[in-house]
């Protein structure tokens, strides 16, 4: 039976892929994307490592895409949108136990110190993720983001922030799943809170998701029921040369496509150029201050500069998001 | 367009469902498995959860099932296999460099202190694996497990250490990856170890496969190409009330059905058990000493002692290896 079934999905599969390649042609798969090198980038490249027989042809399995979250898949000004949560459950939390109001981290996020919660890669925030969710069960923490994601609103754009997304890079999603990709977060923010909204806004399942972690221990509940707690403490840091790391520890392969947007993503663009056979490294450059933000190297929230130079230099793909997107955010949503 | 191609995934979909449905009816999809009370516990759970609008189906997207490696997917005795790759690897570099002959851990490796080795859920040997692999790349250690995995024999049955699989194990795997699960290993054993051959020998890609760490470094090698260098570290042991943390961690979802087969699996399989909704907890239970080992409550490897009483307790199911299993290891591979 094993090679009657195999025989059968072969043929299957292979019905599929005629076909999408059909669909592709007749209609354009990224329709938010200007005519332009990047969009050509990215065809040309998805178009050789899917060429059966060619000399750049990548097997589905080793077709790994990795993406930054914050300023690469949804926005991230004018303050990271974690950030915003962690502000909203310390007011929440106080509101609650107005004792907490004069001890760390709670004051400091009352004072709305956000110079110092966002330095050293957000491991500032991280604390006080951490310091704020300590005790909490994993399920619990889930629970509370996705409150919060169904009643938050952009303090400017009024939307919610599971639709601050980036429509050109959905349809990119979509495209590389579409041609056999592997598609992957790979951020800085915590694991836990983007687990909660990265199926549903993205299509990417928990599985898929690196990010930054807290320390989380086994216990039995209260009620002797097994359960992960989550502790008072950072434990990695999923930025800059910690993005490769992630990458090695979650996904076990190189990705061939890696999409930042910052210098917290250079190493992660400098691992996935670096391997062998083709491989497309991009970073959206955020030039666009009528419909979105503009900013770049003296920015204190998604600072660009290193990896501006270093994508000049090596020739990485520069998405200008003013020139190279139709669309910014989702449209009718 | 994403209409007629959402349509016509659905038709392609429902095609091949109906048609593997009509398949399975017609063979028998575990043929290795003895009649009996663990495959009918199987074939019922798998039935129930997949069968959409009865009262214990479960999502696609969330059957996560999680399997040990070590006496689980393959065997493990008369030592853990990545513990006789560490000797062999230290016989090899003691024979390059003869001046580490008298140096830790070398010297206890080659006294073979197996007892001190696995000790605490193999974290002696996890730290002869670092001690002796400090320095190398990520991707330079995947080739010596290669290597290793391409010539080295099984001291009694003289098989390679891949095909020393369990057969029915295999057809488990298929059997729930064709009714839409995802899935894992989750194993006491070092992560860049099994990912070498898990593709190969179980059809899980090494991004589904979590396991034990050492610590890993991002930084660019003596060409100036950016590299992940192993260090002479262990980050993560994921063993006992590690393996539900290293869940939670690499996958992000509590797993609907986990299979072990030792103590170290307790906390994984109490953790699977407690979740809303059906579950399936499984236990091998090493009983054949003709065709494969015969161990349990005093075994210094692969002990099964708490987990067998409360397996009994709660009701898990129990795989007698000999009484439930028609064939262990493939046949004419």
């Amino acid at each position: 039976m094993s090679k009657l079934r195999a025989a059968l999905a072969a043929l299957l599969l292979a019905g599929m892929g005629a076909w999408s390649t059909a669909a592709l042609a007749q209609s354009d798969p990224l329709p938010s994307w200007n005519d332009g090198k990047a969009k050509q980038a990215i065809l040309a490249f998805v178009g050789k490592v899917t060429q059966e027989g060619g000399a750049d042809f990548v097997r589905p399995e080793q077709r790994i895409a990795t993406f930054d979250n914050d300023g690469t898949l949804w926005a991230e000004q004018p303050i990271y949108f974690q950030v915003q949560f962690a502000f909203d459950e310390v007011k929440r939390l106080v509101a609650q136990r107005p004792e907490l109001k004069g001890k760390e981290p709670y004051r400091s996020v009352i004072a709305r110190d956000i110079k110092g919660l966002t330095a050293g890669g957000g491991k500032g925030l991280l604390q006080v993720m951490a310091a704020t969710h300590a005790g909490m069960t994993t399920e619990d923490f889930a629970g509370t983001v996705g409150s919060w994601l169904a009643s938050a609103r952009h303090p400017t754009k009024q939307r919610p922030y599971t639709e601050m997304v980036y429509q050109p890079q959905l349809e990119l999603l979509a495209y590389l799943r579409a041609n056999g990709f592997k598609t992957f977060i790979v951020s800085g923010g915590g694991i836990e809170f983007m687990r909660v909204f990265a199926e549903k806004a993205y299509g990417i399942p928990p599985e898929q998701v690196v990010g930054s972690t807290g320390v989380v221990t086994f216990r039995l509940d209260a009620n002797g029921k097994p359960q992960l707690f989550k502790e008072a403490k950072v434990e990695f840091v999923d930025d800059g040369p910690g993005k490769p790391v992630g990458i090695n520890r979650l996904i076990g392969r190189r990705p061939i496509l890696a999409f930042g947007n910052s210098d917290g993503d250079l190493q992660m663009l400098q691992y996935t150029a670096a391997g062998q056979g083709a491989r497309l490294a991009l970073i959206v450059h955020h030039t666009d201050a009528e419909r979105e933000w503009a900013y770049d190297r003296t920015s204190p929230i998604g600072k660009l500069d290193k990896a501006l130079d270093e994508a000049t230099a090596k020739g990485w793909t520069i998405v200008d998001m003013k020139m190279d997107w139709k669309t910014i955010f989702p449209v009718g949503r």
